[in-house]
C-alpha cells in the first residue's frame, strides 16, 4: 500500500502545476490596464525575457560540460552510473523552468496588479497574490514531480538497488544547486547594479526620481525585479527545497537493512518519507492559498498571515499521522558516524516541530531587527541625523549584533533535532521549514511584483492613490516575508549539515577533528569562501552600477528633451548594460563555488570535511549579517520618512537626515539582495558538490 | 650550564626595562618648544593619565574580583593552588605598568617630536622612534622580567614540579589577556568617539577641522592616540608576546619525560626555549633600534626597514644556533592527542622559519589591499566619485575580499608548521613571529606619536612645513607597520591553535570532532562571538561620538566667540565625554569575552573545544577585514587628497569624490582601531581561559 503512496507523489507535483496553469489563466484574464501601462509591461516583460534567454544559454554551456565530466568520471568509477549525470540536467531544466514560468508570469501580474489597485487594495492582493502562488507552486510541483520521477525510473532501472539510486539521485540537486547560485547571483547583480545605477544617476545628474520615466535606467530597474526578486529567489528556493528533501532521503537509506526486517514497515520507509511530506505540503500549501483572499475593506496582513501560518499549523498536525503511520514505532539502527541509535517515531516528529520552531524563533528575530517599528531601526534612523558615516556604523552594528539569537537559536535547534533523532532528525527539522513552501515563496515573490505594479503606476502617470496602495500591498507582506526568510536560512544550515553527514558517509571520513592541523586548515578555508564570494558580488554590483550611471549621464546630456520629459529615453541600452554585467560577473564567484570543494577534496577528503564545516558556519553567519544590515538600514529610511522627530527637532524626507539614510539603504542593497541571499545556496551548493564526488574520494 | 642561561632571562628582561629608562631620560632632555605648545601637550598628558587612572581602577575591581575566584577554586581542586591567583595579578600589573609607562613616555615625546621638526625630518623621527622604542621595551621587559621570575620563584616553591609550575604559570597570560581586551576596546573606544566626533562635529557645525584649536573635542582626538593608539597597543601585544611564550611552554612540558632519560640534553629544555628565544629576542632589538638613526638628508623609511628587517634576520640566524644548542638533534615523544611522535632540532627551527615567512607574507599582503598606491585603494578612490554608498561598497568588498590570501597562508602555515614539530611546532612559529616584538612596537607606536605631533604643531599654529613633516613621518612608517600588523595577526592565529591544544590537553578532550551536533553547535557559538563583540564596540564608538558632536555643537552656541577664536573652548568636558563613553563601554563585551568560555565549559566541555575553533577562525578573518577596509578606506581619501583625475575630470580636496570618501574614513575608523585589533586579543583570551578553567573540566 505504501508503494501506491508513493505513486502518488509524482501526481501531488502535477497537482501543483496544474494549479498554477488555472491561476495563470485566471491572471491572464485580467484587464492590463491603459495602452500607456501595457508598452511600460511590454518593455520589462521583454527585457526580462531577453535576460533570462542570455543567462540560460550561457549556463547551457555550464552543464553541459558539467554532464559530460560527472558522465566520464562516474561512468569509470565501480558502482556509481552516468545516471548522475542524467539526474543532474533533469535538475538544472527543472529548476531553469520554474524560474521561467515565474518570472513570464509576474511580468503579466504586475500590470494588471497596477491596474486592479485602481479600484482598491484587495483586488490588487489577489492579482499580486496569484503571481507569487504560480511561482511557489511551479518551485515545488517542478522540484517534487522531477524528483519522484527520477526515483521510480531510476528504482525500475537498476533494480531497486537503493544505494545507487540514491548516490545518482544526488545530481538533481547538484543541477538545482548550479542554477540557483548562477541564478541568485546574476538576477541579483543584475537587479541591484539597475537599483543602484537608476537611484543614484538620478540624484547625481537631474535629481530626478528612480521611478521617473525620464530616468533611462527605470525599465531596467523593474525588469530587475523580476529576474532578481522572482526568477532568481524562485531558483534559490527550488534548491532549498529539494536539497532538504535529498539530504533526508540520503540519511534515511541507513534505515533500509534495518527496516527489511520488520513487518508492516515499508523497507524504504526512510527514503519515502520527505517525499511524501513534501507531497503533502503541496495540498497544504494549495488549500491555504485559497484563504488568501480580501473582500474590500478586509485587513490584507489578515489574509497573508492566515495563509501562510494556517497551512503551516495544518502541516504541523498532518506531519504526526503520516510520521506514525509510516514509520515504526522505535528503532535501532547503528552506523559508523553516529552514536545515536535508538530511534522512535515520535522522535522524528519531535525533530519536525524543533525546525518549524527554530525557522519562526529566526523569523521573528529577523523581524525585530529589521522592522520599521522596533528599537535597531530606530537607533539607525537617529544616527543619521550626524551624518551618513554614524549610520553606516549603525547598520554594520545592527547587522553584526543581529547574528547572536539566531546563532543561538540554531545551536539549540541542532542539538534538539540531533538529541530527537539523530542526522536524521536534522535532516528532517530542515524539510519540515520546507514543506509548505508553496504558500511561502507565494507570500515572497508577491512582494516584487507589488513593487512592479508601483513603478509602473509611476511611469504611466496615475494618479497617487494608486502608488499609495501597491506601496501598502509591498509593507503588508513584510512580516511575513521575514519569517519565510528565517525558514530560508534555518534551513540552510540544517540542510548543509544533513549533506555534511552524507558526504562523511558517502566518502568514508569518520571523523573531522578540528584539532588536526589539516582540518582545521580545511575550516579556515571554508570559513573564508563567503567573505570571499560576498566580496565578489558587492564589487560586481559596484562596478557595474558605475556604468550604468555614465549611461544615464550620457542619455541626458546627448539626448535633446529628455531632461523636459519631451524625448524618449533608450531605455533598452540600460537594460544592456545590466544584462551584460550580471552575465559576465556571475561566473567567477559560480566557478570558485563550484571548484573549491572539488581542488581541497582532491588534496585531502578530511580537509574537504573542515571545509564544508568551515563554509557552513561562517556563510550561515556573514548571511544574516547582510541580510539584517541591508533590511534595517532600508526600514530605518523608511522610518525618517514616515517623519522622525529627536529633541522637538524634526527630520522627514528630503532632510540631512534622510539623506545619509539613503545612503545606508544604497549601500545595503546589494548585501540583503546579491551577496547574503546567495551565500545559502553556496553553502549548500559546495555541500552537495562534496557529496556527487565522494564516492571518487572514497 | 642551561640553568645559568635560565638566570639570563630576567637580565634581558631587566636590560630592556634599563635601556627603556635611559631612552626616556634622553627624550626628557630634548626641547618641549614654545610655551603655547608646553600648554597643549600639558592638557593631553593630563587628560591621558586621567583616562588611565580611570581605567585601571575599574580594572583593579576586575581584577581582584577574578583572583579571588580564581584562589577560591583552584585551592579546592587537587593539584592546582592559589598561586595562580598571583600569576593573574602579577600578568595584570605588569601589563597596566608596561601600558602606563609607554603612555607617560608617548605624551613626552609628542611635543617634543613637534619641536624637532621645526628644524628637520631627521631629528624628529629620532624623538618619535625613541617614544615608541620606550613602549616596546617595556612591553618585552616586563613581560619577560615577570614571567621569568614567576617561573624560577614557581620552580622552587613548587620543588621543580614542572606540571604544576606550567599550570599556575598560565594565569599570568590569563592577567595579560584580560587588562588587554579592556585596553584594547575601552582606548579604541575613547580615542574613535573623539576621532569621529571631533572630525564630523567640525563638518555638521562649523566647517572647522578636526585639529582647529576652535574645535572643543581636539585635545580628546590627541589624548585618543596616547591611551588609544599607544597604552591600548602596548597591552595588546604584551597579551601577544607572553600567550606565545606560555603556549610554546605548556606544549614543551611534553617533551619533560624524554629529555630526562636523554643525557646532554636540560629536562625542561622545551619549556626554557621559548624565553631564552624571547631574550635573545630584546638583545637584538636594541641592537636593531641603533640603526634607527637618520642624519639630515637620509632617509627615513630606510632607516625603518633596516631596524625592523635587519632585527628579524639577526633573529632568524641567532635562532639557529639556540635550538641546535638547546635541543637534542631528534627525539620521539608521544601525546594522546598528536599523532606527531619523531621531532628534529632543524624541523623545530623550520617552524620558526615558517612563522616568520607567513607574519611577513600576510604584512605584505595587507600592504597591497591598503596602501595609498595600490589597485584596491584606487578602486574605492574612483568609486568615490559616484557617492558615499559606492565608496562603502567598494571599501567593504576590498575589506573581504582581502581575507582570502592570509587564509591561504595561514592554512598553509599551519600544516607546514605541524609538518616541521608538530603542535609544538605551530607554538614556537608564532613566538618566532614575535621574538622581535620590542622593535616592532615602536615603529607601531611611533605612528601615533607623530600624529600626536603633528595635531600639537596646528593647535600651536606652527608654520606649515612643521604638520607637512610630522604628516610624512606618520606616513614613512605605514609598511613597516603593515608587517608588524601581520605578525600579530598571523601570531594570534598560531597562538590561539597552540593554546587551544594546551586546553585539550589538560581538560581531557581527546577530540573535536565537528559532525557531532554539540560540538558543531560549539564551533557556532564561537563563530557568533567575533560578530557580537565587534557590533557591540561599534556602537559603543557611534554612541559616545553622538554624544561628542552635540557636546561641541553645545558650545558653539553657548560659548560666545568660540567661532571666531577669541575664546577658549572648554576641552575638558568632551575629555570626560570621552573618558565616561569608554569606561561604561568597555564592560559589556570584556565580561561577554570572560563568561562565554566558563559557561559553555560548564555545561560541555567538548563544546567548549567547538567553541574555541569558532572564535578562532571567525576572529581571525573578522580582524582582517575590518582592520584592513579599515585602511583601504583611510588611504582611499588619502589617494584623493593627492588628486585623482578621472576621464580629464581632477578629483582633489574639497571635491564631492573628497566628501564621499570621508565617508568611508570615518566608518573605517571604529573597524580598523577598535573592533578589529580587539579581536586578536578576544580569541587568544578565551582561549586562555578555557585553559585556565581545564583542569576544573577534566
Amino acid at each position: 500500500m505504501e508503494m501506491l503512496v508513493t505513486y502518488l507523489v509524482p501526481l501531488a507535483g502535477l497537482l501543483a502545476l496544474l494549479y498554477a496553469f488555472v491561476r495563470t489563466r485566471w491572471i491572464s484574464r485580467q484587464d492590463p490596464g491603459t495602452p500607456e501601462m501595457q508598452q511600460i509591461a511590454a518593455a520589462i516583460a521583454e527585457g526580462a525575457r531577453a535576460f533570462l534567454r542570455r543567462e540560460y544559454r550561457v549556463l547551457s554551456i555550464f552543464v553541459i560540460v558539467v554532464a559530460i565530466l560527472l558522465a566520464i568520471f562516474n561512468a569509470r568509477q565501480p558502482g556509481s552510473s552516468w545516471l548522475i549525470a542524467l539526474s543532474f540536467v533533469v535538475g538544472a531544466v527543472c529548476s531553469a523552468t520554474a524560474g521561467f514560468i515565474g518570472m513570464t508570469v509576474a511580468t503579466r501580474a504586475n500590470v494588471r496588479t497596477t491596474n486592479a489597485a485602481r479600484t482598491g487594495l484587495g483586488p490588487a492582493l489577489n492579482v499580486a497574490f496569484s503571481g507569487g502562488l504560480v511561482m511557489g507552486l511551479s518551485v515545488v510541483g517542478l522540484g517534487l514531480l522531477g524528483l519522484s520521477l527520477l526515483f521510480l525510473f531510476y528504482s525500475e532501472v537498476l533494480a531497486w538497488d537503493y544505494l545507487k539510486v540514491i548516490n545518482v539521485i544526488s545530481g538533481f540537486s547538484l543541477g538545482a544547486s548550479s542554477i540557483a547560485l548562477f541564478a541568485r547571483v546574476g538576477g541579483g547583480i543584475y537587479t541591484k547594479a539597475a537599483d543602484v545605477g537608476a537611484d543614484l544617476a538620478g540624484k547625481v545628474y537631474e535629481g530626478i526620481p528612480e521611478d521617473d520615466p525620464r530616468n533611462p535606467a527605470t525599465i531596467a530597474d523593474n525588469v530587475g525585479d523580476n529576474v532578481g526578486d522572482v526568477a532568481g529567489m524562485g531558483a534559490d528556493l527550488f534548491e532549498s527545497y529539494v536539497g532538504s528533501i535529498i539530504g533526508t532521503i540520503v540519511l534515511g537509506a541507513s534505515f533500509v537493512p534495518v527496516f527489511q526486517q520488520m513487518s508492516g514497515v515499508h523497507p524504504l520507509a526512510g527514503v519515502l518519507l520527505p517525499m511524501i511530506l513534501a507531497g503533502a505540503g503541496i495540498v497544504v500549501s494549495i488549500i491555504g492559498a485559497f484563504f488568501v483572499k480580501v473582500k474590500e475593506g478586509g485587513n490584507p496582513q489578515k489574509a497573508l498571515n492566515q495563509g501562510e501560518f494556517g497551512a503551516a499549523f495544518v502541516m504541523a498536525v498532518l506531519a504526526y499521522f503520516i510520521i506514525q503511520w509510516m514509520l515504526p514505532e522505535a528503532w535501532t539502527a547503528e552506523s559508523p558516524l553516529i552514536p545515536f541509535t535508538n530511534y522512535t517515531a515520535t522522535g522524528v516528529y519531535w525533530a519536525v516541530l524543533i525546525g518549524l520552531a527554530a525557522g519562526v524563533l529566526i523569523g521573528l528575530i529577523t523581524e525585530y531587527y529589521t522592522s520599521t517599528h522596533t528599537k535597531p531601526t530606530l537607533l539607525i534612523a537617529r544616527q543619521s541625523v550626524t551624518g551618513a558615516a554614524t549610520n553606516i556604523i549603525a547598520g554594520l552594528s545592527v547587522g553584526m549584533l543581529s547574528t547572536g539569537l539566531p546563532a543561538l537559536v540554531l545551536a539549540l535547534g541542532i542539538i534538539g533535532a540531533y538529541a530527537a533523532a539523530g542526522l536524521y532528525g536534522i535532516a528532517i527539522a530542515a524539510l519540515g521549514m520546507l514543506s509548505v513552501t508553496g504558500i511561502q515563496l507565494a507570500v515572497d515573490a508577491y512582494g516584487p511584483i507589488s513593487d512592479n505594479a508601483g513603478g509602473i503606476a509611476e511611469m504611466a502617470h496615475l494618479p497617487p492613490e494608486v502608488r499609495e496602495r501597491t506601496d501598502k500591498l509591498d509593507a503588508v507582506g513584510n512580516t511575513t516575508a521575514a519569517i519565510g526568510k528565517g525558514f530560508a536560512i534555518g534551513s540552510a544550515a540544517l540542510t548543509a549539515l544533513a549533506l555534511f553527514a552524507a558526504y562523511m558517509q558517502q566518502a568514508h571520513v569518520p571523523t573531522i577533528d578540528v584539532s588536526q592541523p589539516n582540518i582545521l586548515a580545511g575550516v579556515l578555508l571554508g570559513a573564508v569562501l563567503p567573505f570571499v564570494f560576498s566580496a565578489l558580488a558587492m564589487s560586481a554590483v559596484g562596478r557595474a552600477a558605475s556604468d550604468m550611471i555614465k549611461e544615464v549621464g550620457r542619455q541626458f546630456r546627448e539626448i535633446p528633451g529628455l531632461r523636459e520629459g519631451k524625448a524618449r529615453a533608450e531605455y533598452a541600452r540600460c537594460v544592456d548594460i545590466s544584462t551584460k554585467a550580471a552575465i559576465r560577473e556571475m561566473v567567477l564567484p559560480g566557478l570558485l563555488a563550484v571548484s573549491a570543494p572539488v581542488i581541497v577534496g582532491l588534496i585531502d577528503k578530511n580537509m574537504l570535511g573542515g571545509l564544508l564545516a568551515g563554509v557552513t558556519v561562517s556563510g550561515v553567519l556573514l548571511a544574516i549579517f547582510q541580510a539584517n544590515a541591508g533590511g534595517a538600514w532600508d526600514n530605518a529610511k523608511k522610518r525618517i520618512e514616515a517623519g522622525l522627530e529627536i529633541d522637538g527637532v524634526h527630520y522627514g524626507k528630503g532632510s540631512d537626515a534622510h539623506k545619509a539614510a539613503v545612503v545606508g539603504d544604497t549601500v545595503g542593497d546589494p548585501l540583503k539582495d546579491t551577496s547574503g541571499p546567495s551565500l545559502n545556496i553556496l553553502i549548500k551548493l559546495i555541500a552537495v558538490v562534496a557529496l556527487v564526488i565522494a564516492p571518487l574520494l572514497a
